[in-house]
């Protein structure tokens, strides 16, 4: 698209009353605009990394047979109290209707999930079953000071599983924690995302965190130097700073961000909810579920907390909004021309590209401009580099720049994005 | 995907407290869940008529130049004093937070966007934009009772525009109306959907409705016979049952529900805000809006209420959740994997297909579902039809099968459904 007719503009001073790396530098890009604290709109730039987070995250859950859903983000009381959560969690915002109903804004959806999957999950036949979705959720935060990590309208993929037995609910969760490593990993958190034991429930002694380091990050987890696997602080001194995993007494400490959460929760909604099938024998057994979450929007929000420079952004290629900035310094009526036929020629190659075609606005703007939008890939054409028939391409993130003639652009173009 | 592994069953059994066609059918078919009144999950297949009805409307306001954003749900109340809206608008969901700051839950966004386009759109250079969302919205009806057509909480599309005078707002609405018949075309509603006169504003005597004529419609409309332009009733007498139109007298009156709005908003937002740009002269000039509406969850129950017959839902084929219900009547195993064969080579030639696998339902059930489920091109393998190394093809819809070789099977199938 071309950036003369984008809805947003860049901005060159910090925020005020952001104190975090992310929101200030998604903001002063204009990939997102602040509400109020923690609630953000995105905007199109924004939305287009969003789309394509949700999209890596959509095809991993559906290729561990999840099936994708959407419920409401208005829940009656009455799913609440039966699990005696109406009262216990402090994060959910409550409202009425005109006719003085009570509800809750959907923080988490075991209170839907559970009762919607009784209607349908009858016999030993139907299981197990895994049931997702891409939904907004609402917490009442007191505190939401770290931008997109902690957001009080966010986006989150939370799935359900059903099982038989726990051995079924255990085997899926292992599966899980490689389908989540293969997300984080694609969206470009891979090597520095731990896998990290945390506190339990009612029906399992830890739960497992996917914890992001950066210093940014609201916890503390220590990373076993032998194997990789991580320890939340809330659980380190009962676990006496041996890592749990592999015995390994090296834990390595650093600040976090979890990015996923993989959680068993046995019995503890569908016994709420009275939730059991009918076994191989005709008897009634309660259904066994895990959940599995993931927050989207605080994933993008850790991917620029792990990947910008002093300059800005620096987007990993699979959820940048586009991949070539296509940047003119071209006056004269010619090489505009010339200009826009670039242009034309790598967006029907099918290459995302945003063209910065603004006329009155001076090279140093443009190029500070590229780089605070950190697309993967800059591609300059201007009086000097038409001299030669050519283009500038450089890579965001590196200092160095090659020519590549014109004639060669698109192979170029597709080699650099490759590279 | 195979029937045997599909989260949801079907109901022959009509559900109770539900008055409305289109919420019974689609929940008997295991479509949309209902968790009150006016508040629906939308379940697997739903979901996936949903997000075609999605991206034909995403893909015609993108070729109308619209910008795609993403804003928020939870609105500060100043945002809605500022429009004096906080109180006139009675189907507001409002809450507080825990220090008892006020918010409303979006009904509609204006509140919203103004602001924010009033930090971007600065001057004529700027103008026009149109920014748009596909979004969740809440409105605290009193009564909902027509199913999918009135939601307490539903999916909208919601563009904006903002413009230097009214001339271009003139020109744009223009082109939005076509545009919107583009849509409903599309989505299967063509022919029966007519641009409405209904009640204007501050800024325009009149606003334009689309109406869909079904007799499950919650409006009554006038249509012109000479030139299809309708007239809501309630401005019928005001015109004195003339088409403003085209002066014609003959106006039948039908029943109908609302799928869209385009509305001039004039200064009445810009206004409340102060939102100015500055002219080609350095004078500041307020912005001129006009907002356009598509409602994705209603435009889904509508076509449920127009697309049916006694036996359940008729998609049309742009918005059918797939293309192909493939239902095996196989026993033996032999005919067993030639049923899934056929399944693996529909399924690899890129065609949506829905493949009823189970083994333990008869026949008569699986045509039950067949029909209810309403999928465009039915296909039967069974070993009737493999005797003679064939499957049977029937349209939804439509009385006739034919019985098609399995070596031409990819050739009559894609003939069928482009027939």
């Amino acid at each position: 698209m071309r950036q003369s007719q984008l809805f947003t503009r860049t901005s060159k001073e910090m925020p005020k009353d952001e104190v975090s790396v992310n929101a200030s530098l998604l903001m002063r890009a204009g990939f997102v605009d602040k509400l109020f604290a923690g609630v953000y709109t995105l905007l199109p730039l924004g939305l287009r990394v969003m789309t394509k987070i949700e999209n890596i995250v959509r095809a991993q859950m559906n290729a561990a047979l999840g099936q994708e859903v959407l419920m409401p983000a208005l829940h009656p009381r009455d799913n609440w109290d039966a699990t005696a959560r109406w009262d216990a969690m402090d994060v959910l915002f409550k409202l009425k209707d005109s006719a003085d109903k009570e509800y809750a804004l959907g923080a988490t959806h075991e209170e839907i999930i559970t009762p919607l999957a009784q209607k349908f999950l009858i016999s030993y036949q139907d299981l197990p079953r895994s049931i997702y979705q891409i939904q907004t959720k609402f917490r009442n935060e007191p505190r939401a000071k770290s931008g997109l990590l902690r957001g009080r309208e966010f986006r989150m993929k939370d799935l359900y599983s059903f099982h038989a037995d726990e051995a079924d609910l255990d085997q899926y969760y292992e599966t899980m924690k490689g389908v989540y490593f293969q997300v984080f990993k694609q969206v470009g958190l891979g090597g520095i995302t731990h896998i990290t034991f945390a506190s339990g429930g009612a029906f399992s002694k830890y739960s497992h965190e996917f914890q992001t380091i950066t210093s940014a990050g609201e916890d503390t987890i220590y990373v076993c130097a032998a194997c990789q696997v991580a320890v939340n602080r809330e659980i380190i001194s009962e676990l006496k700073s041996v890592c749990p995993e592999c015995g390994g007494t090296e834990l390595l400490e650093h600040r976090a961000i979890e990015v996923g959460n993989i959680f068993k929760l046995g019995t503890r909604f569908s016994g709420a909810f009275d939730f059991r099938y009918t076994d191989e024998r005709g008897a009634l057994r309660p259904v066994v579920m895990g959940c599995y979450g993931i927050g989207i929007t605080r994933l993008l929000g850790a991917i620029v907390e792990v990947h910008h420079d002093g300059r800005g952004i620096v987007w990993p290629a699979a959820v940048a909004p586009m991949s070539v900035h296509l940047v003119s310094l071209a006056r004269e009526a010619a090489d505009v021309r010339q200009a826009d036929e670039i242009y034309g020629a790598l967006a029907r190659a099918g290459i995302e590209v945003l063209y910065d075609d603004r006329q009155a606005v001076r090279a140093g703007e443009k190029f500070a401009d590229s780089d605070l939008f950190g697309l993967p890939l800059r591609v300059v054409v201007s009086a000097k580099t038409l001299e030669s028939q050519s283009v500038e391409l450089k890579r965001r993130g590196r200092e160095e720049a090659i020519l590549a003639p014109i004639g060669n652009l698109l192979t170029a173009v597709t080699q650099e994005l490759a590279g």
